[in-house]
């Protein structure tokens, strides 16, 4: 299938039934999402992988008590860096002159780019400059979902201060963005399994010059 | 081949060749970045196609000078919603109820779900909501992409005061988050043609839990 079928398979499922989705499954989403490009290669997020029913049900009242929260398989909590410190630019710098083979020291430039680009931000712009990141990589990991015919959809309708608290995010210099839970529609129980997908007519969304 | 061969096979193209991308390739990746998921399904931006060599004029200088602004053969702006307004939302209402066949008297509760979402948020919030969704839909495009064999990256790195004044943005209510330009990539003039992709390690960007 291609892509584009892909995209017309899924939808925003809101009931799931609670079947497993294989680990192999689940890590080849993963990987797409890691394959995500991002600004300057930083990937300035961290995905929890949550499985454990305890912290699924702490998860529920900040959660707005959406059933997708027990009825997925997986819910993948997409955490933005809230800044950009020097350490976590240096360990980038570390991993690149490794794989690439390069001396660090001849990635000065490079990292003055990065520290550059984070200055010149405020703190609320350098967290919504993340948390923008992580939505490449979110948008990447719906359509490798689908690709693998995975339900997923974005859930954005939380609490943020309620979940980062739940999930020790602000300790880590993170924050909750958007969650992905990955599962199986419940066709019979879900209204909008079989309702028609509703987009922008092509002349609304596309500016042609 | 599977989107991880894709996303393989993709890199962050600085240097193209000005070839064309056949128009039904870029309207396969349109079509995918209408077929993103977005919060409520409002998909709160607009897409500018760019050929003309004129507007490139005069979007380089405010896309310090990056060479795929010409090289490349479309350039994609994203520019989200700035404000979410009654109006777009009666829009999305009348499309919902046309393309479902509902009354839109009943979809009065959806309608009061979204403005009461976008009343809740600042400006500044509201502003970041609407980019975030155009960057679900950035990162389904950069998929799209992938899979046609067309070359695509994310670029952040231009003046978005100065590139909202180049596309009279303002004045409808958009701003410019991201460019995706479409093209071809120059392996003999891309120092990163041939680099190693550099991604942090699964046990730094997943936390299992």
């Amino acid at each position: 299938m291609s892509l584009i079928e892909d995209l017309n398979w899924r939808y925003a499922t809101k009931r799931m039934n609670g079947q497993k989705v294989p680990q192999e499954k689940v890590d080849y989403i993963l990987n797409a999402i890691r394959l995500a490009p991002t600004s300057f290669g930083l990937q300035p997020f961290t995905v929890l992988v949550i499985e454990s029913e305890e912290l699924r049900k702490k998860i529920q009242p900040v959660a707005y008590n959406q059933p997708q929260i027990f009825e997925a398989s997986h819910l993948l909590v997409f955490a933005a860096w809230t800044d950009v410190t020097e350490q976590q630019i240096d360990a980038y710098m570390a991993d690149v002159a490794q794989e690439r083979g390069i001396d660090v020291a001849n990635l000065a430039g490079f990292k003055n780019s990065i520290a550059g680009m984070a200055e010149r931000l405020t703190p609320e712009q350098r967290s919504n400059w993340a948390a923008r990141q992580a939505y490449i990589a979110f948008g990447i990991g719906l359509a490798a979902a689908a690709e693998q015919k995975v339900d997923a959809t974005p859930m954005e309708g939380f609490d943020p201060v309620g979940l980062d608290e739940v999930l020790g995010l602000k300790e880590k210099g993170l924050h909750a963005v958007t969650i992905m839970p990955l599962g199986y529609r419940d066709e019979a129980n879900d209204q909008l399994a079989h309702a028609k997908k509703v987009r922008r007519a092509k002349e609304q969304l596309f500016i042609q010059l």
